[in-house]
């Protein structure tokens, strides 16, 4: 695959012609390993859901822009961000989030669907932003949503769901937790300060500054929030961020409420129902909490699991009563290098409003979406985690191509017995071969050469053991000597000594 | 769900406001039955690749124009049928096919891949084409190439792997065939009639109007087949296609070419020797087919699976040998009502010339592209075949709204045990609850009164058995006298006594 180009150097027109074989910033190219890895993680969180009896639905990659409509979650531009394009005088999109698509479903096939409707759906969605490292413009996400109930008990499952299956991740308790908060007990709050509706634009803008204060708590601490929550902040690289305008009794407040998160769920209860006594939607909000609590203590979720947390805001604009977070507490190191922990993998909250959009009926709904690969990344990060891999083919190789149909017969005996088999098609020797089933992550190398057809018997290298063995053997003779790994049998015992060197090598894994 | 509006009837502001919830023309929706047929029809076809050494590769859904070059498949407009939009300058488009993509990885990736590189790849391609009746713009393909070698081996195998994918799915052989041509001995056939490259634009013009005509075979018929080599085709509806002008000797020649696939692959082989002996790509091909011939026999696929027929053709103008195509033999009914075979369900063929229009090296390389959509509709089609459907979960009822709890532990209690369950969120009646127990698929309705709570019962209804008596129990007196499907068990035999009815409805499936 070396490109000879002309001996005098320079391009021909071809070459001038030729595109550059390169993918687009923020997008990316999924090999084996991920592949295998990530669709084991989905086939894991799907037997989750399942479990608790929410149904697949696969929506279109595209939609009409009017149907994403400005619901653009965490955007500060909410009309921005989405792949569009024109399509016979109307603007398509390539879909935001997995939320709209359902909303638009629910509308549009109204009572043909079981109402409640409880989906889930697990693909890609696509975002135009300013592609960064580790953040990219394609990314699987995995949504659960129950919609067509107010009741607390669906916003209690979906957290409860999400826990289960970071568990069944492999994820213990106290490295996961469900961070659990209500808008309207943040709105109560808000009300219980004064800053209350008298103009909606003007009110919505200071309470959109105070959730964003709130939200910066895990990166600035309580200071930083304090100085956001007033006149602004000046961060250590001289960037000034403009403050609530909250006085410091109001901040007092807001900082009381932020911290009153803790280990006892009906503890925080009480706390925040002193804090909003005053305010109608507060109170509604920490009875919505307090439910929530219950039904989470009927199906056995602990606060070590499943957390009531004020300072969760999360960004979406859409969300009308509780919100959810999904943390993960153990650290890893962040693009400068400090070990921090490693944050959020998945979010969601109630979001009533969403279908009425569509159909002027307010149709309640919830949901929780995880970050495949986010969470993905997580699991590799904290080693120990079971993130399954590609495990590759055993690679019959050539030492005679004139024997090309006995290689090939070995093959076909293997996969008819149901071992993932392949024959080397290349032109390589048998250096080059054994690379190969090396790049390949074979578990097992055939080679058979004229001694071992004389002999009726092929050979069969152990590449798993090879690669462990060559790091406890020191010296090159002994290794020749007993080419451990290397084994001869017979041509018709081919198959089940390769089945047993593979279970031998799974039960030790 | 349903819209009240205003009491004069008039729209409101925010009513003109709304969006419609839809979806873009060409698109659809998948629901539970569907993803989980498709799912399941994925997995088997995906453990057969895996079984054959083939890795999974996942690319982004947005290429580069210029990556997707002009290399669009079965279109006569090939710099149409994308889905582009500008980003910062530069075109970037949904991928059309799962090849490009794949040319592109090796072109980018080069030696860090295992050479050869042996891959499947299953995910939606986007085609902006005129939406008809089951013709869609997004749609899944499932791809396996081998990329990096010459041999016909790679060619024999991903018909061997295809057919054994269909049988897989509960396809019997005879209900389907891989046939098989190759682009060399039709350039050879074309040699032999006087069509060679003296000016190769008119020359692939030329070709190409023979190509179309031997593609319509299945649908015009030979005499069809005749006109459209000669002067041209009225069709019954009165549109003329214009012909290849042939004359009587050449095309001629070309049916007897194209009629002389058949049962026995060592046959054809003969005959298409015998018809391109004087061409030198001819008697390539034709060798090239006595390989793949003789491979698949090692291998052990015999004519009734994977025959040659020198009708197959394919759109793709880039197939530099073999051309494969995998159709279905059992008759469905077509758009219009009539009965004719289903068709097409896979193509594919050797490109020995993609990667090199990126590298300028070539890099041959050949594979299989199954249409998902397509082939799920022929299984379900055939009736019998293996298609998977959602199953729900057993719903637990709520008839008494201040038991929640408990109607919440018996939930619980049955996923702990690993069965499928959930509660009923929505705020109906008994009757409706049923009946959304039915709509969702329950296999089983958990229903609790103030009777069974005194007596520490709860009842089982089961759903599955009561669809199939309501078929033979004429007599409702007799029905509701004997509720058949329905029994009381101890609260304390909940788990058990269920998963025993989903154990004998298993088993009776």
């Amino acid at each position: 695959m070396i490109d000879q180009g002309r001996e005098d150097g320079k391009m021909t027109t071809s070459e001038q012609n030729r595109p550059i074989p390169r993918i687009p910033k923020g997008f990316k190219d999924t090999f084996a390993d991920d592949v295998v890895a990530r669709r084991t993680m989905i086939e894991t969180i799907r037997g989750v859901y399942e479990r608790y009896g929410f149904e697949p639905l696969e929506t279109s990659a595209v939609e009409y822009v009017e149907v994403l409509g400005k619901f653009l979650p965490e955007s500060d531009t909410p009309e921005g961000g989405i792949f569009a394009f024109d399509d016979d005088g109307e603007w398509n999109a390539l879909r935001y989030d997995l939320t709209a698509p359902l909303a638009r479903v629910v509308a549009q096939y109204g009572n043909q669907l079981p109402m409640p409707f409880r989906r889930y759906q697990v693909g890609p969605v696509w975002r135009r932003e300013k592609p960064d490292p580790g953040r990219f413009r394609e990314f699987i996400q995995f949504d659960i949503d129950t919609v067509g109930t107010a009741s607390m008990a669906a916003d209690a499952e979906v957290c409860a769901v999400v826990a289960e299956s970071l568990e069944a991740l492999g994820l213990q308790r106290g490295n996961y937790i469900i961070r659990v908060n209500n808008r309207k007990v943040l709105n109560g709050v808000l009300e219980a300060i004064g800053l209350s509706f008298v103009d909606p634009e003007v009110t919505k803008a200071r309470h959109l500054a105070v959730f964003r204060a709130i939200d910066k708590l895990d990166r600035v601490g309580v200071d930083g929030v304090r100085e956001l929550l007033g006149e602004g902040r000046r961060d250590p690289s001289g960037d000034f961020t403009a403050g609530a305008q909250l006085d410091t009794r109001q901040a007092d407040l807001v900082l009381q409420f932020v911290q009153s998160g803790g280990h006892d769920r009906a503890v925080v209860c009480a706390q925040l129902a002193e804090l909003v006594e005053k305010s109608r939607v507060g109170r509604e909000g920490v009875q919505e909490l307090q439910q929530i609590h219950e039904l989470l203590e009927v199906m056995g979720f602990d606060s070590d699991r499943v957390a009531f947390d004020p300072s969760i805001v999360r960004g979406l604009e859409y969300y009308t009563g509780p919100v959810f977070e999904a943390t993960l507490t153990f650290e890893s190191a962040d693009q400068e290098g400090r070990r921090r922990p490693f944050g959020s993998v998945a979010g969601g909250g109630r979001y009533d409003d969403l279908v009425q959009r569509f159909t002027g009926t307010l149709v309640p709904a919830t949901g929780f979406s995880i970050g495949v690969d986010r969470l993905l990344t997580a699991l590799k990060t904290r080693g120990g985690a079971e993130t399954a891999a590609w495990q590759g083919p055993v690679v019959v190789t050539i030492m005679d191509p004139h024997r090309f149909p006995e290689y090939q017969r070995m093959v076909t005996d293997l996969r008819t017995a149901g071992v993932a088999a392949e024959l080397y098609l290349g032109a390589g020797n048998m250096r080059r071969q054994l690379q190969y089933a090396d790049k390949r992550k074979a578990p097992i190398a055939v080679i058979a050469g004229e001694d071992e057809f004389a002999r009726n018997e092929v050979s069969l290298k152990d590449l798993r053991l090879g690669r462990e063995l060559a790091q406890t053997i020191q010296n090159r003779q002994e290794w020749l000597e007993r080419q451990p790994a290397q084994v001869a049998v017979a041509r018709e015992d081919l198959v089940s000594k390769i089945r047993e060197i593979l279970a031998r090598a799974a039960s030790s894994a």
